[in-house]
């Protein structure tokens, strides 16, 4: 099982652009990445993680219209929902449909069209990724699970909230100097180049110029950075966007008629849980642990093997959580991987090259595959600016949906 | 590849019922349909199949919590959703995933809850399995869109409406009378009991009783059967439904452990189509002649071959239609099986001895595997009441999303 083709849109906010739009371009992005070439038409069937078209677009049953789009009719078209997961569920799907030999050449595709809706709105559609039932009449939108998670976080580690607050600071530092790096990433500004932006408005305005000496200062100003949920701030949370993403998998034995460098996936794990409400520790994802425990056995790696990840982080809290859960990190140290530049693109164990989903963007069925174009993108030398500095012969995804309801791991070598 | 055990809810509509509710209730009738009984934690992955949670129940991410509620958790929860053929496409990944060597055990459920909502409500949210972009802004609801396709078929086949109506009210008659033996159906009565209900009620008011002095009097009666979407009247309509249904698959070399009499799942098909507008024919659903060509080339067995067929008769045009797509009867001849009693249950072919979704009820997501626990049962001899004269050695389902966007056909051998 292989990839051998990845292609991804620009992500943002695109108000003259649907789903299928989005989606018409990630292919079309996908097509020029085929090392070899192919026809279309060899695609045999499509899998589509889309998390809620129904509630951004009045769209359900969208796996069709996407296949009648790229030109796939009347190949099988299945929609694959799981939140945030959705991208990560249907590549599950994808190698699984491959694994079966039913197909050697599967497509699978992730979208979401989010900024159609006002902000408010959209939040109350994301929370249908929580439990309607018990979290959602409680008050609870993502935000706010993600700050519960991050003060059980400090509690359990004993860091004051200003401290955690400037780890978490460190994780989105570094996560828009890769976006600004990504031609596809809806923030195309480092932190520090947000703040020069935010004090030349100002000395435009004819205001006192702000007197932040570093981009510290800048996150610590609560008009610059204000809370959203507490201890969680503005820049610790992904944003509303547009995107889609593509890959086309292919058989073992065939991925080399397509590719000449294709990326073999070589370890899958997913797993679920119950809602926030009913779990025994807020700062650990279980069944991020039980994805990777399956994905390790099936690859046969360790953590340690790993070279490069992109993972989960909707908001800065998840990405230190997830380095614990994948087993790169002990316990109250995924936090601190940020600031020692342990995670940097030079660093050991470069995570979220592309900006992960703070910078990159987060449309949300969109996420999962958009990790694997990266992934594909990094581990064939193809990243340009963002490259990591170490060869990446071995890549781990890590998607999470909800608040772990959901968690899909996949592995990759080169 | 078989069925182990199948169970389903009651169809109806449960003002105290959610999704969650539903889907234990058929997972505890499944439980009793084990022979040889299981654990529960053997299950090793679920699947769901779901139209539209987020828009009847404000819950997207519906998959983890039907594993929770199940008891399954940590277990992969997915997922799917292709309009009212979800339950069928939820189906095939669990096929797909057992033939791909990874599980031996999975769960395949389907449910909707959908009278939570006003009915104008429910038609809007069924409409977004229509094309949003295409066909729903120029008005087409449901009922709207399968009365051009019963318009068409009157029009090619030379049919005037009122003969069309005529044969239209067989197949709903036959499906109503298969309902009325079901105990799990939403309607419990045949179309003459209906009738005489409507007679006594009408005598009680102290109004002169209706001249019906057969049940066509009564469906031509514009009072008692009102028009919908001409040429589709009252008793020609599915209803909206509550409901879930699930099965349970094992491999083939571990299938005797669960159970006595498995039913073999010898065929699988699926594919897609764009939506109505952009179709060459109106009267024969070219994705439905695709899935039943992968299916019967994969279980090597002929249209004639098939001895009972649950199809998806969201309309009662559908089943006419479906019965020529399917290849079991000629162009023009799918509309005449119920009046020439061919479909009967004592007839050649019985269709729909469930009652269909007619009259057994048509909660979007659980059809596609509701048919598959109507084709357990006869083929089991454990139909009761309704049990076909026939011996029912080969079965098939026939499971359509929107107007044919989607379809999934199966085929069972025991």
């Amino acid at each position: 099982m292989a990839v051998v083709g990845a292609g991804i849109s620009k992500f943002g906010a695109f108000a003259d652009k649907t789903s299928r739009d989005l989606l018409v371009e990630a292919f079309q992005s996908m097509r020029g990445s085929v090392d070899r070439g192919f026809d279309p038409r060899e695609i045999e069937a499509l899998y589509v993680g889309n998390f809620n078209s129904e509630l951004f677009e009045n769209q359900g049953h969208s796996a069709p219209v996407m296949a009648d789009w790229l030109g796939l009719t009347p190949r099988p078209a299945t929609r694959i929902e799981n939140a945030c997961a959705s991208g990560g569920a249907a590549l599950r799907q994808g190698i699984l449909a491959i694994a079966s030999g039913l197909y050697d050449l599967v497509l699978v595709g992730g979208v979401e069209k989010m900024t159609g809706l006002p902000i408010e709105q959209a939040t109350s559609v994301l929370a249908t990724a929580g439990d309607a039932q018990y979290e959602i009449p409680a008050g609870f939108t993502f935000p706010g699970l993600y700050a519960a998670m991050a003060t059980a976080y400090a509690a359990q580690h004993n860091l004051p909230l200003e401290r955690l607050q400037r780890l978490l600071a460190e994780i989105a530092i570094k996560n828009h100097e890769n976006g600004a790096l990504n031609e596809n990433a809806q923030f195309g500004k480092t932190i520090a180049e947000v703040m020069e932006k935010a004090r030349e408005k100002a000395i435009m305005n004819g205001s006192r110029p702000p007197g932040w000496e570093s981009v510290y200062d800048f996150l610590a100003d609560m008009r610059a950075n204000p809370v959203i949920a507490s201890p969680l701030r503005l820049f610790d949370c992904s944003p509303i966007s547009d995107g889609a993403a593509v890959v086309l998998l292919a058989a073992e034995d065939r991925a080399r008629a397509f590719s000449k460098n294709p990326i073999r996936i070589i370890g899958s794990g997913q797993a679920s849980d119950g809602a926030l409400h009913g779990r025994s520790s807020l700062t650990s994802i279980q069944s991020a642990r039980a994805a990777a425990r399956e994905a390790y056995e099936m690859a046969q790696i360790s953590p340690r093997d790993v070279k490069l990840a992109e993972v989960h982080d909707c908001f800065t809290i998840a990405e230190a959580i997830a380095g614990e859960d994948l087993g790169f990190f002990a316990q109250g140290e995924g936090i601190r991987a940020a600031q020692e530049g342990i995670t940097n693109r030079d660093g050991r164990l470069p995570l979220n090259t592309s900006g992960g989903l703070k910078a990159k963007g987060h449309p949300v069925g969109a996420s999962g595959v958009g990790q694997v174009v990266e992934v594909w993108k990094q581990m064939r030398c193809e990243a340009g600016a963002r490259q990591a500095a170490r060869d990446i012969d071995l890549a781990l995804t890590h998607n999470v949906g909800g608040t772990g309801q959901t968690c899909l791991v996949h592995i990759f070598e080169r």
